[in-house]
């Protein structure tokens, strides 16, 4: 069976991940979500608010990714100027999307605010909706890139809603187990079972646990019983070692 | 007087990051010590543990700021291709440091062990240490490349020994105030101000709080008193408008 493999790429967009101020925690939410649904991250860039480094990230990813998921840079303020740079990305002119100008015109509000508001209505011309459950205006795609909000609440809303526009491949899974010893005893072992199974990613993530070191195994792929196969070979080579070790 | 910026981009290297399997804080803590120190990070890309990935995108990135810092991918085991990968994007082979070599053969181990430990002490030739007092290896720099361990107390050791090898410009420092309000209230006052500092980064970030919406609106700039005039502007445009806001 040859297997399609569906990837994407992430672009994170905002100083404040980059200046240290904010901890990003969309990307790995954004990885679980999409692995569970058979689509890979194969790369992610963080970039700061400026049109030439969104334009090209984004134009660079995708070209080469089956989805682009972008996050931050929607709301009404000066620093927010994704949909400009999706727009000159796209080259289409940036419109206001009625629906959302209707949302957001259901709330009264001098018309000072509410222009600044609007804002949050401009799209790229073509754009579909990305729905969220939040209250805020919702994201949009264009091609294939998906424009998310930045804060996290409203990421996650919006990225539930994409369930139904995304199509995966076969789920990516794992299967782990933890060696009780350095990385260097076991290296060669796991070398030789990681060249016998292309098909299945192999990492070892050391760790140190009351001053003893210790390396959590995990292999990742989409059979689920080669996955066993492959546990079952470290399993054999740590004993074979006189390593010690626990499935997780 | 013209001050020169400097920049940084960070890659983070490691499967385990764009699986979601790790919540990478690695970036955090590199853009907020560079920062104190006067170096932008501009940039960063999360690649998965693959020449072609890591290559690229050190070529692409060591040609466009001043430094690039690494992190990940430089343990004994298989998954770790870091050093491999730097070697050939500065077109130099991979040898034995020395020192590396005769720090790891002071603890003894087994010939096999040994071998496996031994692959730490490779790097690109011409490569200069950078040190870390966790015990484990050094990381190393080439050019304007540094590289650093993906484990986040080894790497920031490493990062710590950086000080006396990286040249900063002014510090970027910030000053933050607090709106009560939503964001499209005080989008328009908060982008005439940005209008005239363009030497200082105005950012505006949403927060609910009690269900009432607000935003910590962060000046940035190498310039405290610029910063502090930036900060009273913003103070008054809130009062202005009627928007209550708190100085952090």
């Amino acid at each position: 069976m040859t297997e399609r493999i569906v990837t994407a790429a992430v672009v994170i967009i905002g100083n404040e991940i980059l200046s240290g101020r904010t901890q990003d925690t969309n990307l790995r939410e954004i990885a679980v979500t999409l692995g569970q649904w058979g689509i890979r991250v194969l790369e992610a860039r963080v970039v700061r608010d400026e049109e030439d480094a969104i334009v090209t990230a984004v134009n660079e990813l995708r070209a080469r990714y089956d989805y682009v998921l972008t996050t931050g840079g929607l709301g009404p303020t000066h620093d927010d100027i994704t949909t400009a740079c999706i727009a000159k990305a796209f080259g289409v002119p940036v419109v206001e999307h009625p629906e959302i100008a209707a949302m957001i015109r259901s709330r009264e509000a001098p018309p000072d605010v509410m222009a600044a508001r609007l804002r949050m209505a401009l799209v790229p011309e073509g754009a579909g909706l990305i729905e969220n459950d939040t209250g805020s205006p919702p994201g949009y795609y264009i091609g294939n890139v998906y424009v998310l909000a930045g804060i996290p609440h409203v990421m996650r809303s919006m990225l539930a809603s994409l369930r139904t526009k995304l199509t995966g491949g076969l789920p990516v899974q794992s299967r782990s187990i933890v060696a009780y010893s350095g990385e260097s005893r076991i290296a060669d072992g796991l070398a030789r079972i990681q060249a016998s199974h292309p098909d299945v990613d192999i990492g070892s993530y050391p760790f140190m646990r009351n001053g003893e070191p210790g390396s959590t195994l995990v292999a990742r792929g989409t059979d689920a019983r080669t996955l066993e196969t492959v546990i079952d070979e470290i399993e054999r080579m740590l004993a074979s070692i006189g390593v010690q070790s626990a499935r997780e």
